[in-house]
C-alpha cells in the first residue's frame, strides 16, 4: 500500500465529497481503525485507507448513488431498502473506479462498514468497529464498546451491531437483514468458544 | 370448526401432554385469542382451537420433536437452530397426524407463533399477539403491549417481537431470522400507511 505516497492528494479529494463534520468523523475513523489493526493483527495501512474511504460517498445525493447502484446491477434488496445503507456500497464502486483501489480486501471493508455480514474479515471488522468508536463518536454506550475494543475486537462488534439493532427498534424502524446476520455469526461463534468474557 | 363438540375430550389431551404451568398458560392463550379473533374479525372458534393447540409438544423431549421434524424434513437452518423454536414447528405436525386438525389457517398459527414471519395471516397475528399478552404473563412492557392489543393488533405484534429481539440482544443470544423479517414486514407496511399512532 503506498497510502503515503499520494496522502496529500488523497485527503484533498476525501475532504470535496463531504462536508467538514463528515471530514472530521472521517479522520477518526481513519485513525482509530489504523490502532485497531495495530492492535488485532491486520495490516494499519489498507486500516487507514479503508477508513479514509469509508464514507466517501456518504453526502452524494441519493439519485448519483441510485444511478451508480443501478449501473453495477446491485441487488433489488438493496435497491428497494433502506437509502441509509446505499452509501456504502457506492463507495465501494466509486473508489474502485474514480480512485483506483484494487485490494478486495479494502474495498470490502467499505462495502460492509455499515451493514457488516456473515463471515466478516479481520478488517473489515477493524473499520466497522473504528466507524463506531472514533473519538467523536458520542452516543449511549460508546464508552463500553470502546473498552470492549481494546481487547476484544468481536465482543465490541458485536455489542455494536447488537446496539444498533436495538436502537432502531426502539425507533420503529425496519433492520437490515445483513446486519442481523453479522450479530447472529459473531454470537453463535462466541457461543461455540465459550461466550464472550465479562 | 367443531371445537365444543369434544372440548373435554380435547382438554384432557392437551392437559396430558404438559405440566400444570404450562396448561394454565394455554389455557390464558386460548381465551386471549378469542378475544382479539372478535375484537379484529378473525374466526374466535378457531383462534381457541389455535391457542390450546400452540404449545401442544413444548413440554415434550427435544429428541422427541427433533424426530419428527426430521422425518417430515423440516429445514435444516431449523434443525440446526435454536432448539426453543423446536416445538412450534413440531405442534404444526403433530396436532394434524394425531388430532385430525386439517385447517391450515390453524397450522400455520401454531407453526409461527413464536418466530412470526413475514406476510402473518390475521389468525398467526391473533395467536402470536394472545401468546405475548394472556393474563398469566408478566415482563417489563407487557402492559404496554396489552394496550396497543385493544386497538392495533400490528402495533402490538411489531411492538412485542420487537421487544423479543431487544430482549434476545440483550443476553447476547442469536436472533432467529424468521423474526425480524416478521418484524420488518410489520414495520414497512405500517410506514406505507403513515406509521403505528400513540
Amino acid at each position: 500500500m503506498k497510502l503515503l505516497d499520494n496522502r496529500e492528494e488523497l485527503l484533498v479529494r476525501v475532504r470535496q465529497q463531504m462536508h467538514e463534520k463528515r471530514y472530521k468523523h472521517t479522520l477518526g475513523v481513519a485513525a482509530s481503525a489504523r490502532e485497531l489493526a495495530e492492535r488485532f493483527g491486520a495490516d494499519p495501512d489498507k486500516a487507514e485507507l479503508a477508513g479514509l474511504l469509508h464514507d466517501y460517498c456518504k453526502c452524494w445525493p441519493v439519485e448519483k448513488m441510485f444511478e451508480i447502484l443501478v449501473r453495477h446491477d446491485m441487488p433489488t434488496e438493496l435497491l428497494e431498502g433502506e437509502k441509509e445503507l446505499w452509501h456504502a456500497f457506492a463507495a465501494a464502486i466509486v473508489i474502485q473506479t474514480d480512485l483506483g483501489v484494487t485490494d478486495t480486501d479494502i474495498l470490502q471493508a467499505v462495502r460492509y462498514h455499515t451493514t457488516g455480514r456473515a463471515g466478516m474479515s479481520l478488517l473489515e471488522k477493524v473499520v466497522c468497529v473504528a466507524d463506531y468508536i472514533e473519538p467523536n463518536r458520542v452516543y449511549p454506550g460508546v464508552d463500553f464498546i470502546r473498552a470492549k475494543a481494546m481487547h476484544d475486537l468481536d465482543a465490541a462488534l458485536a455489542l455494536a451491531l447488537g446496539g444498533t439493532i436495538q436502537f432502531l427498534i426502539e425507533k420503529q424502524k425496519t433492520v437490515f437483514p445483513l446486519t442481523l446476520t453479522a450479530y447472529n455469526d459473531l454470537i453463535s461463534r462466541k457461543g461455540r468458544e465459550g461466550g464472550f468474557d465479562g
